[in-house]
């Protein structure tokens, strides 16, 4: 198991009507998680898509809104890979509150896309090997 | 059983750097599937909240990612009322690209609150009493 | 002189906790304007990109904000080519609310990029003679 | 004069089919400007509304693009209050690369409303106070 902790504050410009984080906006912040989650294993999403050719289209995502995230509070994603990753890597985000409650739970499901030939492709070594020793 | 097409165009602002529609903006076509598919039925979301003090926050959402939205097509969004709401309303949208292939679905979950006390409800009537037709 | 008008409407993902349209979503109504009024001269600006390899970075926006746009308000946005494009193509929008009431003004300038020497050059003949008969 | 540095990364959210940062979201770096530049002095615009029932609409933006922003960059967003806030509060934004080479140029204009009367006011004083030093 891998789990990384990062923050992002809540703009005006993420809230809606009802005062609060627009629910559509939770995906840029599970996006932020796992991008973050990468780059804290050496490895940056954008060098994966120019350097090694690899995109990570979402397939699946499941989400479980709690309590609303309110202005300009600063929100900590935790993001998790539980399983070693196949053709399929998932990453869970526990968004948290500034007072640290859970707020927001999601799944999110993504391909490794091969830019070459458009074929999916099971998890590339570099990423795979990064991530080992938290499954032994 | 209650079902409603409407048709949203995928715009720049819309897509990101792999070049079709962000996973993150299809909440918002949710959103107008579900507030065109209220507007069918004679009600508009906002009556729903200025005059009758209800709101209508998101609780669940489950995303199935098929085909990329490029952009510049018209999507069409079919939002489907398959279950009469209780103290839950489920929305079902499937959407399909120009040339009518199923792109994407999700199913929305959302609950009823009223404004004044902050409390979850039931479906209020006028909207319970709009869908009875179609659940008989 | 070619003036286009269209119409979009405010969605719950556009506004903020104001209340209102958030000042930034402004610029996706200049580009549904512009893009709506190339259509209307029988262009899109998909096949700008993809068939003529040429488009059409902002270069410059001047907005001022007038009075609030509400949600679910069919906004109409009146796009205005002023002047001849040459090296700069520039777009003046007008966005009226519902009562037709201008609540918002930008001027929004243009450049034509050769996609495949990434080099700026003059309004693309197929789109100048479009206009011709609109400058005469 | 009074000035302030800060940071924010492009996120594929934030980007289009042209592979770099949208022109319509540049006016979120601007938000987080500004709001961190309050910050700084020792205010939060989250105070601003809900305890002193005073908001900042944006009046007019005048914006300058000169460098797109690229996927995944640092941006650093220097924020500028070069004149004595009267009715109108004026923020200058310039924009970074993570080479920081200027990549944008805006500036935005903002009143002061007073939430209770719904009325144009001056630039509060516990906010003309803590800038006061910087102007002398």
């Amino acid at each position: 198991m891998y789990s990384f902790d990062c923050q992002s504050r809540v703009r005006y410009a993420d809230t809606d009507k009802m005062g609060y984080l627009y629910y559509g906006n939770y995906a840029i912040l599970y996006e932020i998680g796992r991008v973050e989650t990468m780059r804290s294993l050496g490895l940056t999403y954008q060098e994966m898509e120019d350097h090694h050719h690899i995109m990570m289209p979402v397939a699946h995502v499941e989400s479980r809104f709690m309590l609303p995230a309110k202005y300009d509070e600063l929100l900590t994603i935790r993001t998790t890979i539980e399983d070693r990753p196949g053709r399929i890597i998932t990453f869970i985000n526990d968004i948290f509150n500034q007072e640290m409650q859970l707020i927001h739970k999601a799944v999110v499901k993504l391909f490794f896309i091969d830019m070459k030939t458009n074929k999916n492709i099971s998890c590339p070594s570099f990423l795979a090997d990064k991530l080992l020793p938290y499954f032994e």
